[in-house]
């Protein structure tokens, strides 16, 4: 694949190394950025043929068959009508938009132009993720009940994610994009988000978005998916989900708990700090991060899909989803209750409402619970199906 | 110190094991419950001189110094009532009430009958929740943002648990009363607690009362305190605890990883199932269940507080503010809005309202974050203190 | 119970931190150093009634019960010896001797004597290794094959422990004695220890006693306990034992991965470093140090098995068997063979030889391996019972 | 690159699924068996274009540019020997050869051939032991003192592992080649091996080979290289890795606990068993096991060597150290003394002796510890230069 790269960024430069490693056969050709000295350098480290500050060109140039958005958020929608326009496959990071309405315009401008789209939803393509979710889909955890999604580090590293204009808001925007969309995969996509609680604040910095919050997303069939996000963490980068099903549990540590445990004294000869937050003592470092993170992986899907003539695993439309979400949280943090998730463009599954499941211990009696005892025996639980009373018992198991 | 026990339950007799072991020298002399079969039992087990089914005369006993109320929730303010009555000491199981009503009135009668009175809620006693909170009180932390406390298990093992009308409620009120109490340490018993937000929901049995719910405190100095309790979890019994602070983060596991792993086929010819969950795979068991669960610490205090005539770590002040912000979240989960909590007795620090902390740069511009860059020099995010616009700089460090 | 303490130094106090804590009956009456300030500073300290810089007269107090011992270990036998003579219960901290003889010789003074003694092996009483020994004996691990002992830390914090003339030796003596008991227990302590294997160097300080070593102790029946100690470890205190069964498989971490995790940028007003080796970034605390490292239910044992008139779980027999296999430990690390442990006292189990049990698959074959295959198969791997041969076949499960 | 594939058992279909992922450019064209229906069938599985039963013939192919050696150990010498030749780069599964003898033998022929040959080891691939290795190689450690590696598993799944004349051994083959080249790699793999010391035996399975061993390799400056394998281990696949060096520690976990966490009843509707030794309870699997295994890092350092004309990083020639330090593993377990590593072709580092870093504390003594105390001073431990005598003193920090 011949890919455009618009953006030479941080997040740019990850996928760059990404797709030009491991003897990957997909080819960045050129690059897009506002600064043309950046776009030049950019060029010159990864070896590419084109480089330049006009994005219309760069998109238009017939050698390119993908286009990768890797710009501030502020510009998504600016470089996927291009692309739309230019009728060129489009890959566009994470968030899709800075809000529900641009991520709905852009959906709609692919989807109008019949072109390939991509959301770089990262998160959603770890490994410990894809085969979690495997295990979940198969049913090993029965249903679903609540995830928790959890990304919290120091900060951001670039000016423009400080600037709630430019990026549409601070920990929720940034963060809370991947949270939302893990939740939303492992209770199922069909789905529907219904309301949304958020506390958030901005507890640290001197800014004015948030820098801390805690949201719950509550799903028509009675799930609810929590996230947690803040730039306010000390410790590395805390990234892990959990799973509660009524038949099991799930635990992901995606980066400071992954088997690799390191101390130092700092006394080393050439020691080079890996991260700011400390460089001696006991250190937590992951292995390969572009693979933890779900880069290779993704990119992988993306172009599969393309060759394939199949949808990717991560969607425009699931970004325009996100987007809706998290609009509601902004909402709710204002509002200080739940608010609706709107979504005039539904594709999962009807109004199924909420059923619970009843376990009938006999004709008398529900089921509430059953516990082993030393002895060989059972307590039992039980709660009587008309009169409501609640009652235990000794059975033999 | 000579010891009456009301109750002959889970709890009274966990109570029993931790009081008679180790060597220590406080003993249980009698026992109270309402059913004598069970009393004349539990007084056999730990060879105890006499037992009773009538309260009163267990407590006016005179070679009782003090009385612990190990019975389920609807009774608690009855055998408090009759301690106070009888000057008696009083040691109170968790939670105090069923709502903070009840235990006001229990907080008034011991206050009034000037008798000495605890709180026994043993979370906040074990080692690890001590050690962390010393650290934490010394400063390692920084200013408290955020706690998190969570109980998650299968569900409790008696049927008054599960009857709204005898326990008070479900989850919120068997195990938040531990979280919420947790968080309050760790944000500072002086810190007003303010407003509740809460989610809970019946989701797996059929039952009145919630199976689950999650809660954000909100404290007036900013901080949150967030609970997340279940009786829905598979896997054993799931407690943890994170704080973060402006420089620091402490995350404790309290029961299912300690460093204690063990994997069997189960083939073992006399092994015996020490869980109900699971008795083969991986396993992971608790070395000593009373000294992790804080029980031990709780009662040394206890009555190390009643000989130097000071107040133990728990009072039931702080049963009466734990129950009055679970009266909140109550509240919160039907109308689906913050509630206030409401303390008509309150006894920490006045109205300090939330303030900022702001790091200036230079004169001109406020410090967003400051990072270290690989080739020695740092990168700053600055914030126009008149302007608020937002750059960035390259600058020596 | 009314304690005579020998010795005023870290261990000392470390015993009579524990021992008058939690409210515990026992008590320390009076106290015994070489050096007269440090006695007086201790009785000060702990409030004892008496001190003193003879020891005998310590010791023949009629008021006391029960001697302590927690001299250098070089002063262990003269202790013990006059203890012996003055009919003293004595109970001696960990390892018995600086060598087999020396252990013999007072094993037979307290025999001859007639008098309690106990041995103050701390860490065959922390609750994971009680609870994990309970589970071992119960079956649920089959036969032990293997058991691995691990101590490590930066070194020792007194100055006879460097000379190896007071010590008996360096890490060996010090650690090993600890790791060979733990993996006595485990294996059985019926099962007679063989020979040793032991590599040993001075890797970093200038001292003449080794600071680094790893054995293997091979058991009559077969199973191999391995012990590793070293005083150059970094990073803190490391305490881990394994177990490998035919059914199953223990890991035990018992200080620095307890559930306990904390990040400090070191910024906090008052914060106090906790360990030498760091006090900022990652640090993992115990919560109570004196029972992870088994102290209280130590004491117990031993005070409750006086007044029960039983023997302790760890006697001063089992010191001496510690002593004799690093004996053979030392002579190999010198000889670079296998060394016979040296025991003219052995009361264990007899010579039961080393059997090895063959799983019969059918007449024709043994059974090597079976393995589930994902079609509901199995793999099946044989070994023809009469000529040798191996070979594999698919069969229906 | 083009490649023909040797074998296809597991681990060719292992390499196969990793070179055909993740849209790598490498291609295999041909397949060999012994077993053409099996060839068949690979080939069918992979979309080769062809497959034989003539290792020659594939070999010979003018279109295929690498050939991998994916056979039984016992097979090894014969491919290798006809790769070179045909003057084809060859990458041979690990271990090299059965014993030194024929890796020497396997080296010299390719060398002499002057063709590519690679040794798939890939254990030394994966991201956590490149990352720490970089750490090592630049200093964060000091002098490496101590490694060990371990590999435990319940046993092997192919019938020619368990025979010892098709294999060369048991788990010391199978395992230990890994673990001694990890060992070697963060030893420093110019440092010579001088001597090892080996117990290993046959404690569970009904074979002739060893199901368990235990290693230790000492080296040229005093560093221990251990190696812990078997074939007894329950609970799933044991890959842990440890270094100790004088600043500092390292602790991968390869396989059991790297962050992913799975409680199941088991319950689930179509739940499929994904290990054999547990498919319900606490389960921990990995993301993507090629991946965390090293496969891919593997390739493609490969064939990157291969068109940049170096050398990779694991080479013929640590494959023929490997095996003369497990021939002397061998030797020694039945020996039961240390034996010297024979390599009559050492291409590593000169004859420097071990040497000692003792620490100056002033003229006249060496300093053994440092410890700070609460106080802000600081406690030395001394040793005097002359006499040798030790001695602590506390001073101004």
């Amino acid at each position: 694949m011949n890919i455009a790269m618009l953006g030479s960024g941080f997040i740019a430069r990850f996928y760059a190394n990404t797709l030009h490693a491991q003897r990957r056969k997909d080819r960045i050709l050129s690059v897009y950025s506002r600064n043309i000295v950046n776009a030049k350098k950019f060029a010159a480290d990864f070896g590419l043929s084109s480089y330049g500050s006009e994005m219309e060109k760069i998109i238009q140039d017939p050698a390119v068959e993908a286009v990768i958005v890797a710009l501030p958020n502020h510009l998504h929608e600016e470089a996927v009508l291009a692309c739309a326009a230019a009728k060129k496959a489009v890959l566009c990071t994470k968030p899709l938009g800075r809000n529900a309405r641009e991520a709905k315009r852009m959906l709609e401008a692919v989807e109008k132009a019949g072109v390939f789209a991509g959301y770089l939803e990262d998160l959603c393509y770890t490994s410990k993720f894809l085969k979690s979710l495997a295990s979940i889909k198969a049913g090993s955890l029965g249903k679903i009940l609540w995830t928790k999604s959890r990304e919290a580090h120091p900060g951001p590293h670039s000016d423009w994610f400080w600037d709630k204009e430019k990026s549409g808001g601070g920990a929720i925007i940034d963060l809370g994009c991947h949270c939302v969309e893990i939740s939303r995969n492992f209770i199922g996509k069909g789905v529907r988000p219904m309301e949304v609680m958020c506390w958030a604040d901005t507890q640290v910095h001197p800014i004015d978005a948030e820098d801390h919050a805690i949201g719950l997303v509550k799903y028509e069939n009675g799930a609810i998916g929590q996230f947690e996000v803040s730039w306010t963490f000390r410790g590395g980068m805390d990234l892990r989900d959990e799973v509660m099903g009524t038949e099991g549990t799930v635990w992901l540590n995606g980066f400071l708990r992954t088997g690799f445990e390191m101390f130092t004294t700092g006394k080393g000869a050439n020691y080079i700090a890996e991260k700011a937050e400390s460089d001696s003592g006991w250190l937590f470092p992951v292995g390969d991060e572009a693979h933890e993170l779900g880069y290779p992986q993704m990119f992988s899907d993306m172009f599969d899909a393309m060759e394939q003539g199949r949808e990717p695993l991560e969607t425009f439309y699931d970004g325009y989803v996100v987007n809706a979400i998290l609009d509601a949280a902004f909402l709710s943090a204002k509002s200080k209750k739940w608010e609706t998730v709107m979504l005039d463009d539904w594709r999962g599954e009807g109004s199924g409402s909420e059923e619970k499941s009843r376990v009938s211990y006999d004709e008398k009696y529900y089921l509430i619970k059953k516990e082993l005892l030393p002895n060989g025996e059972a307590k039992v639980i039980l709660k009587d199906k008309v009169s409501g009373e609640i009652k235990q018992a000794t059975v033999k198991n």
